[in-house]
């Protein structure tokens, strides 16, 4: 279905902008890769007996990590806690939580998601600074922490190598499919859980990922930083930036073989591709591509424009190849430029049009040689739908 | 009816944010302010009937004049006719047409435009460079210049004294009623027509606002834009330059009064609220007003980050008073500095959820002494189906 939860027995890699990587075999999501083990149980946030809770631990004594957090200034207490206790370089554990963001509770939540850090070290045997705390949810509610803190300590009795599938469900908030992948290649194994990035009132809904392998990653800074920078940054569901995005990579080295090249990077773009087509309402997913602009700044700020343009996010939503609305957006971006007007032929704007749930724009100015792309949800009835009429 | 056509016999200076001028009287908005004619006929752009040329001229030799046009780098032929050819101090007489926008029409549009300056300038026995020209409507599509060109000739034989209203019917596209007032104050009159600034696929429905008076304006220039600054500059219906936006303002100077204080700028303030409310399935036109940020670019990037936040937008059209969403709009645009927590006691948010049509919300950071506000309107259905469900 259109839009809808991907096909049983689909390819992970089914975006046609995701080179998947040669050799790599899936084998079932739940098996994490080996020397990480994952909970996830239910302690009441959310009620219903839903999971809520989750804890991922590597039980390697040496694990190489690195961590991407949101930049939005009006950060989570999570992300402080992050921030100023964690040793990202060295993390073994996080333990996350969803119905409740711990954002905007002020100095009280900070201490919670302390709190949430220290109980998840007591019960595994670690050291604060060793355990990454996220939390997605509502916004502006304090953390139900008689619940939360006991829940913590059910998961690590419940600690599993083929824990992914629950933890990849106790991370979930609107979304309407668990994102996961474990891939088998070249001897070693990676896994990855992840959740989307729209946001329903009153849920603050987060992007979180999480990444584990048994490859030696030389400098999974910069790994990661450009995986997330070529996938979950090159992503707009509404334009916003959310108090509480986290992504964490986690490497043990233990099979002794490097990440094949290319794998990262795949696995986070095609779960980036996943949020939008999961984003609130979304049914169809763009990819604007602009080249030809004075420089790298410009190039993005057009893409960007283009992507985050109401008028072309409808006309993706309601299969219209309008070109005009492109010109506009650009030209708005653009604004006080000197440079000849946009065309038509200037832009590729037929697959808006079409019948797939993958469109694909072009613009080409003629400015220079930058260029930038950046991909997109659709605007339809059901996103204000979902925003609007969901009131508190 | 909320969001509807105001009721007849309303005041014009409704808008609780707009301070009415002392001792203005409102008067039949067809009349012109003393010296100036205008004239709308149906020449068949739009076909049907409908209203599409207009003229508008000013009977005095001396006339002081100011012309404020898109930033839109991609602008259309009718601007660059502008800027290339017209005398912006001394604009005599205005030609316009609605159904097409002559915009990304390339050379041929140009020609176009100028032949319309051409055209008007000979049957009103004025220079090209004295008449501006102004267009609206379809882009990409060539001027039917065979009817446009006789249209224009015979709207010259209709010019008239009281022809504010049929003109301002005649730069209307998706506007649900005409956006005009005359006013007298203080022994001058002052007279204004305007229409909308939404966008509806086929039509690029931009920003025109003309306003004649016979007031002495010393410097219309630096009146005329502080006024739009503080008006069509301040709003936003979804986030769009359009290619084609013109504002004229025309003196006289033949009463010898000087212009009262805050004329304009009340005017054109109004009128800009009635193009939010008339902006695409607008209901509700929501202010934002934010405080102490840490300069004034700071505090115009966060105000604009929370008018065109779809989540912003949707809370407003749902009547919901979510804070949490103005947090994140603002967090987001404030990425990467360093401040506290955005919470609750920051942010005024109830008016979101009030039954009124005009709701103002507020943000008060505290990194500086700098405030901005921006006027925008909510997004809702009818803002999805007229821009996805109308396809080419």
């Amino acid at each position: 279905v259109s839009g809808g939860a991907p096909d049983r027995g689909d390819s992970f890699f089914r975006s046609r902008w995701v080179k998947a990587p040669a050799g790599a075999t899936e084998i079932d999501p739940a098996q994490l890769a080996p020397g990480f083990r994952a909970a996830g149980i239910a302690c009441g946030i959310k009620g219903g007996g839903v999971t809520d809770v989750g804890l991922l631990v590597c039980d390697a004594d040496r694990v190489d990590s690195a961590l991407v957090l949101t930049r939005n200034a009006s950060a989570a207490a999570p992300i402080r806690a992050c921030r100023e206790v964690v040793d990202a370089d060295h993390v073994r554990a996080a333990v996350i939580n969803s119905g409740n963001a711990n954002a905007e509770t002020g100095e009280k939540g900070f201490a919670d998601a302390l709190a949430m850090s220290e109980r998840a070290a007591d019960a595994l045997g670690l050291e604060t600074e060793q355990v990454a705390v996220a939390e997605t949810g509502v916004i502006g509610v304090p953390m139900p922490m008689s619940a939360v803190l006991p829940g913590i300590q059910q998961a690590a009795k419940h600690l599993s190598a083929d824990g992914g599938a629950i933890f990849s469900e106790a991370i979930m908030t609107t979304d309407r499919w668990p994102k996961r992948v474990t891939l088998e290649v070249d001897g070693i194994t990676l896994s990855a859980q992840a959740k989307g990035g729209g946001m329903i009132q009153p849920n603050m809904a987060t992007l979180l990922c999480f990444v584990q392998t048994d490859a030696v990653v030389e400098n999974p800074g910069a790994a990661l930083r450009r995986a997330v920078d070529a996938s979950f940054n090159r992503i707009t569901v509404d334009g916003q930036m959310s108090t509480n995005d986290t992504v964490l990579l986690q490497a043990t080295g233990a099979s002794g073989k490097p990440l094949p090249a290319g794998l990262l990077d795949a696995v986070l773009l095609q779960l980036a591709i996943e949020i939008i087509r999961d984003g609130e309402g979304a049914h169809r997913v763009g990819l604007v591509r602009v080249e030809g602009a004075a420089d790298q700044g410009e190039a993005e700020r057009v893409a960007r424009a283009i992507a985050n343009s109401n008028l072309v996010k409808t006309a993706l939503y309601g299969r219209d190849p309008n070109w005009g609305r492109i010109a506009q957006s650009a030209g708005a971006a653009l604004a006080g430029a000197d440079l000849d007007e946009i065309g038509a032929d200037h832009i590729d704007a037929a697959e808006l049009g079409g019948e797939e749930t993958e469109a694909e724009i072009g613009l080409r100015l003629s400015r220079g040689d930058a260029r930038a792309h950046v991909y997109f949800s659709d605007l339809g009835h059901e996103y204000v739908t979902l925003n609007a009429e969901y009131t508190t």
